[in-house]
């Protein structure tokens, strides 16, 4: 999507909530109004242009990436003081803010420089929902970052072997994927095996693997500030049936609720099908997080893919759906894919070259 | 340091800030208050004991690390129900917060639950100086960390050679340290050739090095939740002149800021040192950043060593001496040592096996 694209789904908001500027700070919002990744940014949006305040170590940087109606401007004194003059610049009188990223410090800081020249609106939610839905850019992005993880799984398959590390595996799967166009991994690389492997969100440790170990590997790239997020469950040997059982109601109750994308589906009815499915399996109290979350700039955003959302799914959005059994201090089962929400139905992103 | 020596110190804290009880959200904060590295949780100190609130997916975990006067609580509805449920329940009325970390809209939420029944106290700082003193054990942990970078640093050396990209040198270099006791790296690992050296906070590229080129390579491990932070320049081949003077003049600034360390000693005058030898060599305008930040749970914390921190030097403060010079799009050399504030002076922790 072009930037004067995006600065026009901005707009929209703007109107919507009755605001006449939007004062951003989280990465991923600062990164999407820019058009590129922006760390250590806030940005500012009017309903003319886009501003990205930075200081000395990025600005070089962002001017090379920046086109108009995006502007790169370098705080000297500090941030606040460049973002309060481009408010009153911009004769902006009430401005939105990111109520769960921006701090009570913050806050106080800008109140206290703009005092009753304009007003601070706390909003929930800026432009996550529009980030929810991605351009064919963005996708292309993402799918090129679900190639260099598949491509990096395949490669941990042969590494998961008894004998070896988990911090081992981990170690050679973010470098191979580095060495395969990864810019960055998107997040610590999870190898959890045998009983760590019921531990959702283990990081590794020196555990050698052995023979009848379920080892989950949950790893993810970067590129062009896109994540990606895939997870596979390998076996090492002879595997418990108990273990094989969950297995296989892991992988139906994934397929189950795949089939069952489309637009206009809430969105907790997605996770309820898997929920379901293993409850009805006997896993029902094995399986505590959500089933999935949206991906983009961000490994985790907007849709969260649980039984709360009621929102409906919409085509161009794009995330995981990761059921998993967990049964505490003896082993955990977890696979994930990344789908996309089309105009017929569904695309599986992760789909071809699968385990 | 023991837990319930933490919690002696956090409790003269309460008495100084006149409160009862301290809301912690920052992950650094909660973590040194637990004992442990405790991500994704929340703690609340009062005077007598300290709880860390999480979800199922750490609370395993964190019940096996955790000592008297440290309890675990795994909350259901939402973190804030618990928080509010603890804070009525000791009886505190007075509750100071972090308001650099809470967001605006935890604020509301606390408020809303608690209403005329507490009140919160925005704190700038909460227990961020008594971190900045480390413990023995503190020091071991770091310690352990700044081998593991030294040794990485030592194989580094070898792997930056002309023909190789700055990424695949990375990927070497972060797989090396995990293989080495690294439990993760402390932050990406920076390596920047050529031109891209002068951005002192540059990602690694696709850049191939080459001849002549001066290459930063700066790196960190975890160990334990503590982190350490290393920085060597290395040279390729024949080096440019002006190049070479800029490397002697970081050394030389670097020997003398870490001369001038000792307990008493205004903070900003060890920075002054290096930086006023710096400009009197000509390269004043070329060395923008701070001189220097204290590591512990994070990479980055308290003391900053910039010219404007008044605060005085004492034992037990472990930081970085980290002086750069940077020409824009021709070339940049840093050079980063860990020291330890002594009774009598400075240790240079990662002053053994220097390159």
């Amino acid at each position: 999507m072009k930037a004067d694209k995006r600065l026009s789904n901005i707009r929209a908001l703007l109107v919507q909530e009755g605001i006449d500027g939007l004062l951003l700070n989280s990465e991923a919002n600062v990164s999407y109004a820019a058009g590129f990744d922006a760390p250590d940014a806030y940005g500012f949006v009017s309903g003319k242009s886009v501003s990205i305040i930075t200081d000395f170590r990025y600005v070089e940087d962002f001017k090379r990436f920046a086109k108009s109606p995006v502007h790169i401007l370098q705080y000297e004194k500090s941030l606040f003081d460049t973002a309060a003059r481009l408010i009153l610049e911009h004769k902006t009188k009430k401005i939105g803010f990111e109520a769960r990223h921006l701090t009570f410090a913050e806050c106080e800081v800008l109140n206290k420089l703009l005092g009753k020249k304009a007003s601070f609106i706390p909003l929930q939610q800026t432009i996550e929902h529009l980030r929810e839905i991605k351009d064919a850019q963005e996708i292309a992005h993402i799918c090129q970052g679900i190639r260099i993880a598949q491509k990096t799984l395949a490669f941990a398959k042969a590494k998961v072997k008894p004998g070896r590390s988990e911090m081992a595996v981990a170690a050679d799967i973010e470098r191979f994927a580095r060495l395969n166009g990864a810019h960055a991994v998107a997040f610590e690389t999870i190898v959890a095996s045998g009983p760590n492997s019921s531990y959702p969100h283990a990081r590794p440790t020196d555990r050698i693997l052995k023979e009848g170990d379920a080892v989950v590997v949950d790893m993810g790239v970067e590129v062009n500030g896109y994540k990606s997020d895939l997870t596979r469950t390998f076996f090492l040997g002879k595997i418990k049936p108990v273990v094989l059982k969950a297995a296989k109601v892991v992988r139906k109750a994934q397929e189950l609720a795949i089939r069952g994308i489309k637009p206009g589906i809430p969105i907790c009815s997605i996770d309820e099908i898997a929920r379901h499915y293993i409850a009805q399996q006997g896993f029902g109290k094995n399986f505590g997080h959500a089933l999935g979350h949206g991906v983009g700039l961000e490994v985790h955003e907007s849709p969260s893919i649980n039984k709360k959302n009621t929102r409906k799914l919409e085509p161009g959005m794009v995330f995981t759906i990761e059921p998993g059994i967990y049964l505490p201090g003896r082993f955990g089962i977890r696979m994930e894919e990344m789908v996309l929400v089309t105009q017929e139905g569904v695309e599986v992103l992760s789909g071809n070259n699968r385990d």
